[in-house]
């Protein structure tokens, strides 16, 4: 792990790391010293790694809750090149959805090819961010919306180590069974009038979680217009879960 | 407005009342001086004003908070005399629920016959605790579940004082047309697996709401199943709102 650039602002920390071939960024509080808790945080599809969605938690979850926050650009996404498998999958997409074929099968498709690598490289840089004397082993928490929910479903299934999960923004298509092996707490969050997840799937993939505590907050509004009350409640969410 | 008893504990003073033939509680941070936001809190159907899931919140909301709280006995509950019209309709709706009638419409049937009166009480109430010392003319929340919501949608419709609410554990029958003409921001709290409210009404209920901020939580469990962090929740929501 590789530490490119370190900036502080608001009692918060940003260093840029590369693990490998994956660009990283850590947030943590200013002078942090100590094992602290740690969230994990997936960007959305054609994102990276400090869209404003990200970096707005991120931020607010380092400053106000004294968590250690990692985030990743996902395979084919932010600084890292695009694979020719990725780029004949997103001409397919595109193509798909603009003569009428089901999104939700499309975006599904995009999320199973990248999810392999993607649980791999969340797993490795869960083990090297947890080496660093300001986060250590402390408990884990995953935040997903969106393709961010769609690779992180595999990667909590896959992890016993994160405990909590706030996802959101996605459909129960092809995601169904592995949500159903999830047992932590679960916030699910959905846009009442998403225009790219049919309400009744994101219903459906809030049902098919395995955890006996899982909470669905739904808001009106686009699939972009997550408000912002929902990330002071996704902060408590962590505090209560993981602290 | 006569005071019956005053009790307090934990830092919250009770205080009995009678309003005409109302029967009220009012719960205020020990010490209280001066003019502090109000949640009003109605029961569940065969419930009364200081029934657990009340009594709970009420404390909360006014030691951690420092609210005022005040909830009644609903017309024909808790220590009030029972009419004859409510009886008759008590005992068809029993009988249609055994006879495997919709229970929907025979709980609205029940909630229709209470709601005028139970509107006019609550709005005396306010009126009245209002002028107390204590409580004065802050902002003003209603926290309603189940019959708490099917007599809270009217009151709320009807009025302007109630700037907040928090409300749930009901179905759209009957509902829709007054909730359409609520606009404050709303908390609407679903139970996914209420074995007396089927999902797809309370889905509904959510969606009749006018209040352009709405936002649904759902958790899993049967209708008096509500999890505590709920209270939580509610409790940062009335203070977002009326602080």
């Amino acid at each position: 792990m590789r530490f490119t650039s370190q900036t502080s602002s608001d009692g918060v920390t940003e260093q840029l790391f590369t693990l490998g071939e994956i660009p990283g960024v850590l947030w943590t509080p200013e002078d942090a010293l100590g094992t602290r808790p740690l969230i994990l945080m997936g960007h959305g599809g054609r994102q990276h790694k400090q869209a404003p969605g990200v970096l707005d938690g991120a931020r607010r979850f380092a400053a106000e809750g004294g968590f250690a926050v990692a985030a990743i650009d996902a395979p084919n996404h932010g600084e890292r090149p695009e694979d020719e498998e990725f780029g004949r999958i997103a001409t397919e997409m595109r193509a798909g959805m603009a003569a009428g074929e089901d999104p939700a099968a499309l975006v599904a498709a995009m999320h199973n090819h990248l999810a392999g690598r993607a649980v791999a490289e969340w797993q490795a840089v869960l083990t090297a961010v947890q080496q660093l004397d300001h986060v250590g082993d402390g408990p884990v928490g995953y935040w997903g919306m969106s393709m961010g929910c769609g690779l992180g479903v595999p990667f909590i299934a896959a992890e016993p180590r994160v405990r909590a999960a706030v996802l959101g923004l996605l459909g129960a298509t092809a995601l169904a069974e592995t949500a159903a092996r999830i047992t932590v707490p679960v916030r699910f969050l959905v846009q009442w009038d998403d225009q790219l997840v049919p309400r009744a799937q994101s219903l459906a993939l809030y049902d098919a979680f395995g955890s006996a505590e899982k909470t669905l907050h739904a808001n009106p509004g686009n699939h972009g217009d997550l408000p912002r009350f929902e990330t002071d409640s996704a902060l408590r969410f962590f505090t209560r879960h993981l602290r």
